[in-house]
């Protein structure tokens, strides 16, 4: 059978999982009435929001789409509105589990943690493969009807091209929406959050979720539309971009193979995609409590059936598609299939090593959340100061890993090893991705339990699982980032060989003696702190509006606080939406025109091409050998402040109420923009800054 | 004239200005007896703890010497010992007069502000131009040396080799110092800083500097230790690594030229570095408020007064030493002393820039200190959100300016151009040092006042000399880091140049398409990360010990809170004395070690020698690019925390006691580490690296 067919199919298959999946959570009590009206108002305020931030990106988009369509042509729209569109609709979909399966989670921690952890996780997996599965789709769909259906031949210079043109499209499409997606959302999740505490907890003095602040129903909403949709969309941009740029490398770099073998050597990411779904669908039934109750237990179990069953479904893979055997020469480099295997086994263990780091820094039972939780005693500085010190030293083992894995597979297989480590990491990204979307679901169900008035108990039962979700929504952003460590060297090859492709007579050094690559890897390194203090000044000012508008409403109806009448949930959800969606716009954009101007500026100061294109080059690894930093240190951090304040409110150094725990709220509202605003966005970040990169130079040949 | 000649005597007369200068600070008076106790327990404890710290680098710099000289001779070693004496010498000439000259200006700014300007000023000049002074004199002394009485010829490579080998020594020495005083200064002062706010200002709820406080002379003295002391050392380092680069790079560079031309450009540096000197006495002169008492204005007078002078200075000094018109041909390039003449003007502009965008960035007129103050209002998290946002934004103007700096003069005179401007910058290190040391001076002044319970006019004149301060102290750190941004590309050549001199049958490939190189920016980037969080967790562990000393000594003497017995302040300087002691070697040593062992590891993994130099190549430049962003993040973010806390103590937002005074005062706790500590011990640690990699290279082609 064809490869991309089997491919197809198992994508298929990851999106039938999904409706069946869905279908079992909606089947689940909903709860009482109480809790039904305030998860409709979480719903409709998180419809309100997508449908804007949808409309605004449309816009966007299809300015975006004309442009390319002009400059590049109709393949490479065709793709970029592919991309487009599905990565939209992962984030749609993600968010519309997560929004019903949030009272349905409070309503089953009712009957028991297990029955809590069983209607959340499996809503994480529904988003998480059918992120995975509209991603295999919608490469390996657009990849059959290039090859299969018009017949492109990938040994004809002409046509291949083509080929790699639709892809690059692809990506561009899903990044482009997902930067604004993960802005957008990141944006509104944590003005909402902030503004909330801010004024909730700070200065009304009651307790978070409470259903007589304004802004509480924005705060879950902000849930949906950032850890989910805009997590959902980022990861199927990461997936997309990663498979994607490995296909596009094995185009570029194997010029000798025969059509056949070439196109089959390009399936094998998506046929190892494909049946990493199927591990990963086994996987999700195993997330099973312990005797112990240990939830992030019960997780590591579907996460390592799925890690362990991939290697022997990636071996097979790979035999079939291109045999254990078989060699392959690229330069001076020869490798066989089995070298490939090894590489991806590599990309598991990378994946599962950053699982456990982040666990490590980002867990309440290791040194570093204790120690954050420690220095909440002496105040809010010291707080501060020790989890901007753990955020710091989160960024050493992941690198470590990630240069060790760069190492190794580029010993075993060159260029092509790194690429297939990081197909590996990202064939787990059903899993993954449903350890993370689980994370807003039960952060949701424990603020419907305190508004409805739940018991205590079910309380303590979704906090103990929020507090899990804090440390796997920290993994999957290190993880994204992590591969994006690999890809970048793909990405940045693809560029190179581009480059040579388009302009063969012109000689460009990368080395880093010539001083055009220095500026390019300074102007890089820059761009993620820019777009850093953007993001984190967005988060800032709309949380100050936020927090004006609800003491107005304080103040306009005594009766809100005195608990007699009802506050406008919605007018503080639509503030916050204008907000974000005015918010994300220059950020975004920031990434997508750096390239661009730093070629322009390069070429017209040194009067060479050459050196443009010398210092875009080193613009690319810039960013990744900058943004990688920011990103882990401020997804790590932020989650580490976040369970440290967990860590008290659950006893620790005086508890709920102690001026520790005042200095702990202080360190998570600080942590909130790092983790979920600027930290994740870097990663959507660097990839679009690549992309454009390539269409800047394909735009350059053709005109 | 022998231009090194010339210049060891410009070198003299800055140390002549230091010796009269010196003389009228001491001879104004040293105000009453209380004062001059307290002014007496400052300097006692300042002198204990720099005798504790110089004793234990002088074991470590002793071992270090063995090591250097087993390995690479003895005038490396000799060169080592000159660098690393005067170093020392200059941090502790610094710091002598600084604590002396603390209690004459609190005693002048009783008669006016002028008064307490000038006393303040003269200290810090005088520390100014020893560090210049002594700089010029260690390397232009050596280098005379070495070429006029020990008569190495600069035409013969053996010969010449043992004169790059000798200032290379030199700048390691200097460099390990620097890295010690700045690391273990900023430890001491701001762990005693951030204790003795956390247990005073917060828990015991007295106003800072107040006498009660067990913690308070610690505080002070660690103006001294770090901010004077461990800054001098730091500047005089990257005096001598700059200006002893550029002539290494010259020797390494220039092989055609006759020995006469080859000595007349590699004194060149020297000779501006000489008449700088001359400007920059000009220039101190110059300091004197205007009718508008602007405190800035005065400092800004001295230093544009120096700046212009130094046009027609070195001017002449190109013209005199090497001809304007003489061209010189490096590799393709040709240039002329114009050229040169040209590059120096630029790397005057950059230093102008660099001060302005830092006033910029922590003044309090402006829209970033303002913009934190504000945020302040809506709490402690907020502040930090915002002072975070405006410290990763300060970064972008600095680097472009640094970019543009590259690439101008990269184009008037290649890599020559690049150094000569980096030397111009130092060339002005004399009144720049001399802005930043009169910080401590008044920051000091205050506390005397404050202790000795002169009247509050006296304060507020010493409050308004030191919020300048705090920005002039970020102007330093800017502007160091700024000069080893230029003299990265500078060392990143001499490495290679070296390479190719000591292994000139090695290939090695710097282009970023070798992944060994990405493995090497990956690593270097690594690093500020990884010293950073040391730095901020030493200081958050020293600063508690002294907040549970302050406690016991409250606890067991009741009168000290009273006011009836007088606390033991000896005690507390001991404590904080040992703690930063301990704390700053492990870090001190990372940039030691690193490049060492990622050469051996990357040599050990690939089996190639080239692929270890290419790592390791790319981990200094690696260290650069990540190390500016988070050197000028830190220091310029923590400037304008402090000044936000000083603008809202100035009556704005709620002015003293206020709750958003109380959210400025956790974000000035939280700068402290960053701007003091973590952020300006980047600078030495950029330096170290690329020093022992060099050394690493002699020692490897010696073995």
């Amino acid at each position: 059978m064809d490869l991309v067919l089997i491919a197809i199919v198992l994508g298929l298959l990851a999106v039938v999982y999904g409706v069946i999946t869905s279908r079992q959570v909606l089947n689940s009590g909903a709860g009482n009435v109480k809790m039904q009206e305030i998860a409709g108002a979480i719903q409709e305020g998180a419809q309100a929001y997508l449908k804007r931030q949808y409309t605004t990106i449309a816009f966007v988009g299809v300015v975006v789409a004309v442009i390319v369509y002009f400059f590049l042509g109709p393949i490479l729209t065709t793709g970029f509105v592919i991309g487009a569109v599905l990565s939209g609709v992962a984030g749609f979909i993600g968010m519309n589990i997560s929004v019903r399966a949030n009272v349905r989670t409070a309503a089953a921690a009712q009957s028991g943690l297990q029955q809590g952890l069983t209607v959340a996780f499996r809503a994480g997996a529904v988003t998480g493969m059918l992120v995975a599965g509209l991603a295999l789709l919608a490469i390996a769909g657009f990849f059959y009807v290039l090859t299969t259906q018009m017949g492109l031949d990938l040994t004809v210079l002409e046509e291949k091209r083509e080929v790699i043109d639709a892809l690059v499209g692809l990506a561009f499409g899903a990044s482009l929406i997902s930067i604004f997606a993960r802005l957008g959302g990141g944006i509104f999740t944590k003005a909402a959050d902030v503004g909330a505490d801010l004024v909730g907890k700070v200065e009304a003095g009651i307790p978070e979720d409470d259903p007589r602040n304004p802004a509480t129903i924005a705060d879950n909403v902000g849930d949906n539309v950032g850890d989910c949709a805009g997590m959902a969309a980022d990861l199927f941009e990461t997936y997309v971009v990663t498979v994607g740029a490995t296909m596009v490398l094995t185009a570029l770099l194997f010029t000798g193979l025969a059509s056949d073998e070439l196109k089959a050597l390009m399936s094998l990411p998506l046929l190892v995609g494909g049946v990493c779904i199927v591990t990963s669908i086994i996987g999700t039934y195993m997330v099973r409590l312990g005797s112990s109750n240990n939830i992030m237990g019960a997780l590591y179990k579907g996460f390592i059936t799925t890690a362990v069953l991939s290697i022997p479904a990636i071996w097979w893979a790979t035999d079939y598609a291109v045999g254990m055997g078989t060699s392959f020469t690229v330069d001076d480099m020869t490798f066989t299939g089995m070298s490939l295997f090894w590489s991806m086994m590599v990309g598991l263990a990378i994946t599962g090593l950053i699982i456990w780091i982040t666990e490590y820094y980002t867990g309440t039972q290791f040194r570093p959340v204790r120690s954050i939780a420690k220095s909440s005693e002496t105040g809010h500085g010291t707080n501060v100061i020790q989890g901007l010190a753990i955020s710091l030293e989160s960024t050493a083992l992941p690198t470590l890993v990630i240069v060790v894995g760069i190492i190794v597979t580029y010993q075993l297989a060159g260029l092509m090893g790194i690429a297939f480590a990081a197909t590996a990491m990202l064939a787990l990204a059903g899993m993954v991705v449903a350890l993370d979307a689980y994370g807003p679901v039960t952060d949701n169900a424990g603020g419907i339990a305190e508004m409805s008035d739940l018991d205590q108990s079910v309380r303590d039962k979704t906090d103990a699982l929020d507090a899990v979700g804090n440390t796997t929504k920290a993994v999957t952003k290190g993880y994204a980032i992590g591969s994006a460590g690999l890809a970048a060297l793909v990405l940045f090859s693809a560029y190179t060989a581009d480059l040579k492709e388009f302009f063969p007579n012109l000689e460009v050094s990368f080395s880093l003696e010539n001083p055009y690559v220095i500026v390019g890897l300074l102007l890089g390194a820059l761009l993620p702190y820019l777009f850093g203090a953007m993001g984190m000044t967005a988060v800032g000012r709309a949380a100050g509006d936020v927090v004006v508008d609800v003491r107005d409403q304080f103040a306009n109806d005594a009766g809100i606080m005195a608990g007699t009448s009802r506050p406008d949930y919605a007018r503080t959800v639509d503030l916050v939406t204008k907000a974000a969606i005015k918010e994300m716009i220059i950020p975004s954009m920031l990434p997508v025109f750096a390239p661009i101007v730093v070629y322009f500026a390069i070429y017209w100061a040194t009067g060479s091409q050459a050196e443009g294109f010398a210092a875009l080059g080193a613009l690319l690894l810039g960013v990744i050998v900058s943004g990688i930093f920011v990103a882990l240190s401020m997804t790590a951090g932020g989650g580490a402040w976040d369970n440290a304040k967990k860590y008290i409110e659950d006893g620790n150094h005086g508890g709920k109420g102690s001026e520790a725990h005042k200095a702990a709220v202080t360190g998570d509202t600080v942590g909130d923009p790092y983790k979920d605003t600027a930290g994740p966005a870097v990663n959507p970040m660097i990839k679009i800054t690549n992309i454009v990169a390539l269409l800047l130079l394909a735009a350059l040949a053709a005109g």
